[in-house]
């Protein structure tokens, strides 16, 4: 167990980094963020910064000199960044084969089906030439998508049949794709669990989402699923944790379908936008339960306080602070970044509906 | 109002800057720390740090230079600090009269006083001659306290009569003293509240207070007090902002005695200790609700979520945070000091019970 006062090295310095160092602050830590930007929204709450390329060998090894260990608030870490700091030997949670994991959407839903939990039909393409077979799989309408990088519904195409898919391919420039059948599911759900160093494991309360242009905008807890699809979710999500040996926050999300078959669709090995609404209604936030797992730490509790409607605040929403700040039944939270772009995350409100 | 993106000046590095600043990045706030000492607690989590006397005058109109409003974390910082800020046309939040007034026992009396808040007898000792008749006052066992200056029961001497007030002299070496009549009292209570820039007035719920040596040891909400007490105290507390043209989250501790008259004890011009489960309890917490009001925005909801017991971790009981960590009852919060040393307040942990 890192005592109080280490250093917790966080890879990224947006908003997620921003969140986890306000969290390890509350336990004591001091935090070491590396952005590859100046002024980041973490490095602005954190006692330390190192800004330069996630690829600068000297500056990674400077860094893992300088903390105590080292987590991440994006999936897309290189290979070879998490390699730089194990070779320096300082621990990285989660570590190398859970990021390869989330990082190439075929290894994942390999893996996904290798444990247990159903995806949608999928297939790799790597050229024209593949897309046929793909459609066999898939059978129908589909998504055709990059297998690396995504986020947000970015590098992404619907597509219906071969000749869509075919007129689709010249905009992904030749990177690698994967065809997924496209899911008719009726609500998308998420589960934010966490698994520490002892293999203990410990979900928060099923996250119901709605998602606009690809991007969450909702997200409310209670989930209006049935218990035994919630339970059935945090069970995979349990099966998916312990089958990497993860130490740390991970988020598995899921299409509910009609029949209340569940398919997961993507693992975050990382605290989630899905659940934010913990910082403002458990005893132990994501951001928290994710320093703990990583500084070897007993996971804390996860009880929830109260029903909650998690919103984003997506570009110029955040714009109306004002208005919000003054609405008695929310919960303001802004990132502190300095522009204002389309589709940027700014922040988010959490309404709380007291229970009982 | 301030937008988010404003910088929030705060002199003082300790725990309570150091939650301040939590929460003033949760809005989207940068902080700048002033603070007499480096790597201060407050400092690991801003934007910014200026380490210099309180009493540097090219400092802190530097400061005052790089920010949009300074509030603090303590009471006393020097007339002339406040002076030399005020000077410089940035916004001091509170204002120098709020100051004046809680740092000098007589004055912080007096004033209450003439505020309709009953306080126990008193009376100003500034040498030997003076305590025959200061003991007319008081009318029996008393306490001898330095008038400026004295937190957590340092500077106090209990005195049953003039004899052994006498005796107690030498040891406050002609500092200005008052002498107050022991209050006979059933139970201490606290009200946290905030006025807003426009007047606005919202209290978080009463607490009640338990101190050992001197210092305070836990804090229960809801307060075993009648209601009728608990609402006289927040009038009480109303009518003090008000008095003072007060902006920001001030504390007034008060005894219960035994028939239920409700003393005034102390102002504390600033969030408290006894404030601190409204972090984890309260859709606002005090040092939200302080952040919004010197940024000039509307005061949050003081909702509380849960019951709370709030104990304080002193000196080596901060050893014990492994053990504290794992009880699934509490949420830990740990202040980031390096030294652990007797009587310093090192975290505090909060236990919720979940009403309803």
């Amino acid at each position: 167990m890192l005592p109080p006062g280490s250093t917790i090295g966080i890879l990224g310095g947006g908003q997620l980094g921003r969140m986890l160092a306000l969290a390890a602050a509350r336990l004591g830590f001091d935090v070491h963020i590396f952005a590859d930007e100046p002024d980041s929204p973490a490095s602005r709450v954190a006692a330390a910064t190192t800004v330069a390329p996630y690829d600068d060998e000297a500056a990674l090894r400077a860094f893992a000199g300088a903390v105590d260990v080292v987590t991440l608030e994006f999936e897309n870490v290189p290979a070879r960044t998490a390699g730089i700091l194990i070779d320096a030997g300082v621990l990285v949670r989660p570590g190398a084969a859970a990021l390869a994991t989330a990082q190439d959407r075929v290894a994942e839903k390999t893996f996904l089906n290798r444990a247990g939990v159903a995806t949608t039909p999928f297939a790799a393409v790597d050229d024209e030439a593949d897309l046929a077979a793909a459609f066999a799989v898939t059978g129908g309408p589909s998504i055709l998508k990059t297998r690396r990088m995504g986020y947000d519904g970015k590098g992404q195409a619907r597509v219906t049949d071969e000749t869509e898919a075919r007129a689709a391919l010249p905009a992904f420039s030749g990177a690698p794709l994967i065809l997924e059948a496209l899911a008719p599911f009726t609500r998308e759900v998420s589960v934010i669990a966490a698994r520490a160093v002892d293999g203990a494991f410990a979900a928060f309360d099923v996250c119901e989402n709605v998602h606009e242009h690809g991007i969450l905008h909702v997200t409310r807890v209670p989930s209006a699923a049935s218990a035994a699809v919630q339970q059935q979710a945090i069970d995979a999500t349990h099966r998916v944790a312990d089958a990497l040996d993860y130490v740390g926050v991970l988020c598995v999300e899921f299409f509910v379908l009609g029949d209340d078959r569940l398919l997961a669709n993507e693992i975050a090995p990382r605290v989630h936008n899905s659940g934010h609404w913990t910082e403002a209604a458990c005893l132990t936030s994501q951001f928290e339960q994710q320093i703990r797992a990583v500084a070897g730490w007993r996971l804390g509790p996860t009880t929830r306080l109260a029903d909650v409607e998690m919103l984003n605040l997506i570009g110029a929403e955040a714009d109306a602070w004002a208005k919000l700040a003054a609405d008695p039944d929310v919960r303001l939270h802004l990132y502190g970044k300095r522009d204002v772009r389309d589709g940027r995350k700014m922040g988010h409100v959490t309404k709380l509906v007291r229970r009982g």
